[in-house]
């Protein structure tokens, strides 16, 4: 339970003396918040539902207060307000301090008193804790692993030895971070492996989802810059650079040594190949096939748009004539001039 | 070891007396049954190969029964009938009764005499166990999930807090449910992490496959409803809602709040995505774009077709040319017409 | 530390006796590489870097050595060179011998002296361990599961019951091999399960990435043959058959009963359907859809080339008009053909 006059302070905004004592359980979808529901308005199309609002209390910008029928909290960026409160109502309780019997932490690691490690989460030698440090059951930390103050490991990740993670960062259950790079030179007769000799450095307040894997470099590191964002089942591979305030949704793949600009946006399933360039403020949408470098900022894209398949087969086959359907143009462009001047000598 | 009269009786088919005695060690191919194998014919383009069978005992339609050199067990849908019966032919003891001295699992947890839980398992405070629940080595229970009776985790699945599974639901070994959704608010320096506060639902009957990521939702729940079946390696972000009995293969990814029909099918990597409606019996060919919302049933594709690299090149470089292909076909009409009718005109 | 004289008696190839006592710590890119590193050129395109090297010993073509400012080892595939003296200079130290107490071993397993079981890994019965085998902390080796000599699994990596790998295999972190195939019978009122009887079989020197999934078969065993390299995130389904010295990217997936063949490459996110055959020496470049079979070996592809957002949008809905623009060539094709005769014949 939080009161709006809280949430008034942490978001610095005024709120009317006759609401400050509000006291709100939650937040709701506009259209279902109830008497103790804090409910946003981020874009203007959602006004309309916003006379019917019922919350307890609804955060809007200046322009929209009028409009509203219940308390509000005015701020210039409504949804970034609900993101700063958002934590108010994550009722969650904080993992307990302290090491738990069933963990597995090697004597030579210093494990801070604010530090909370949980059963079966397994920590090598030589691993440096940060302060407030959150490791999760069966969470496992190689040798020499040096993570920051509150990084929080949830149950399962997997950071391999030598893994480096600044100050604030989260890394979702099952995660992978630091396994070898695949590097092989071939032989006649198969593959001779190349140890991975790099390690894996991830910046400060850099949020990594379930399921990801983030390789090793094979001579130098992989590096993640500060405030990366990443989402479930990324893979990542040897060292590739990811810079600063990159956001990177799910099911995105990146081969190797790609160097990624800043402020980049990345959304679902985009493939990236390897030893490409992409500048800052480069945006791919969903699936994008990014196979050349990208040196001016702007939206990307590749691929063919959804058809009933039936409609599809039909285009798909003439896809593969393209070529020979653009030299039939030429020739048909070529002959029908040809054919235009010949009428006009007849005239 | 099973005989043939089991299997009549449990498939409720007639059996000849004469061979309900026949005992059988397995099920195999058509091709390689041996003296103690069962084998099934499910489509009439594999009768060529029945009258060789050497099976102890085929399951086949009725009309087929009269080219089976082997003892028949008759039935409408020969290879529903041999899902129905292959549970009989998996040899893998059930695991262990009780809780294994090496689990962890909170003092607040009723643990139902009939659960199995296994060494590294660890079970939060306030979650609800289901009868015959199976938590296998090194599962996660986060604190208050809640499962549904025969419920079965495989090794290392993590749920986390809030989780609700149905009953008879199985998640295969290193699967993770309720993560955080990718939900940020942009700041002008970073990004401003929005906490998840809703949940995962799950309902009966879900079968979820290996290294699969359900996302928690930011304010509703995640939603994924009975008789839903979803392959390895398979995202849902947050807030999806997915309807009953629809089968999602591998490796597909749904963007967050999207929500999908009942009876519907997603082949291999299929991406989704956010926000968009997908109607009742859509049917998805692999690698599918659903970059738009879906309203008639039937079967949508999208991609090209696979070419030599060589020959590809030629007509991906053409695909970057279609508008202006298409611009000077329509040229090329007008000023064909154009002549046609100077043409004529001299005639 | 090794020296000089030491990695040439391992390549076979011949240092300067003023040379052989030189010592390196490392191996560093050309351009960074310093006094104690070793370095390497492996494309005549790096020549013109090798001329200001700064390393203590650089790894060339015989024919390139007169160009290196620094001593050099020569050999006829300085690429293979560096692979096969790279694990010199990995210096994280083995795991420690012998079972931790925090293992979890069933009484039925015999554990070679040379095994290294860490805390949290689970062996279940009957499994049969190789010599100098690793199981990593939270590593789970189902019941009756093979593992040849030198086998290394990474933390949380899942073998389910009856898997067998060859000797020399690697598992990285989180992968599962053996969970059940995605097999289904459809029933009216929703799917029968069908129970996998089948298991994955896995050769020698095979290596896998981390989060990869491989599916047990259904009736026969999904197989991967030797010298098989598979990167993260890949999934293979039941009763897939990889054939030997296929190479596999990472986020590949591969639908069920396809046949793959020998020294076949597999770019990042390439989807292949199932029950498809794939001949010896096909290569397929990332994100290629593969759809139908492929009888010549070559390279692959398919897709649409990247494009700014607002051109591809322009090309994308010209695709769905595709067939038709064909047809209107022919038409026009026509036309322009009878005015042209009908042209000739009014002179």
């Amino acid at each position: 339970m939080v009161t709006l006059g809280e949430l008034a302070a942490h978001l610095g905004c005024e709120a009317d003396s006759d609401d400050v004592g509000i006291e709100l359980d939650g937040i709701a979808p506009l259209g279902r918040a109830g008497s103790r529901d804090l409910a946003f308005v981020s874009e203007s199309r959602y006004l309309d539902a916003l006379k019917d609002c019922r919350a307890a209390c609804v955060i809007v910008k200046p322009d929209w207060q009028a409009q509203s029928p219940v308390p509000a909290l005015c701020v210039a960026d409504p949804y970034l307000a609900y993101a700063q409160i958002s934590a108010f109502f994550d009722t969650l309780p904080a993992p307990p301090l302290g090491i738990h019997p069933g963990a597995f932490v090697d004597p030579s690691v210093t494990v801070p008193a604010s530090a909370s490690i949980g059963p079966g989460a397994c920590v090598e030698a030589d691993a440096v804790l940060g302060e407030h440090v959150v490791l999760s059951p069966g969470a496992y930390v190689g040798r020499g692993v040096t993570l920051g103050d509150n990084c929080r490991l949830w149950p399962g990740v997997v950071l391999y030895h030598g893994v480096v993670l600044g100050d604030d960062c989260v890394v979702h259950a099952n995660s992978v971070i630091g396994a070898d790079g695949f590097g092989f030179a071939r032989r006649t007769d198969g593959w001779e492996k190349i140890s991975q000799l790099g390690s894996v450095r991830i910046g400060d307040r850099v949020d990594i989802g379930a399921g990801v894997t983030i390789d090793r470099g094979a001579l130098d590191d992989t590096v993640i810059a500060d405030d990366v964002i990443i989402d479930d089942q990324v893979h990542i591979a040897h060292n590739c650079v990811i810079g600063r305030r990159t956001a990177i949704a799910g099911c995105v793949g990146m081969a190797g040594s790609s160097v990624i600009g800043e402020d980049c946006t990345f959304a679902g399933q985009v493939g990236v190949s390897g030893h490409l360039k992409i500048c800052d403020n480069a945006h791919f949408t969903g699936q994008a096939k990014v196979a050349r470098k990208v040196d001016e900022p702007g939206n990307y894209s590749s691929g063919t748009p959804l058809e009933a398949t039936r409609q599809w087969r039909k285009n798909a086959v003439r896809f593969g004539q393209l070529d020979a359907m653009q030299r039939r143009l030429v020739k048909l462009e070529a002959k029908l001039d040809a054919l235009g001047e010949a009428v006009s000598d007849d005239d």
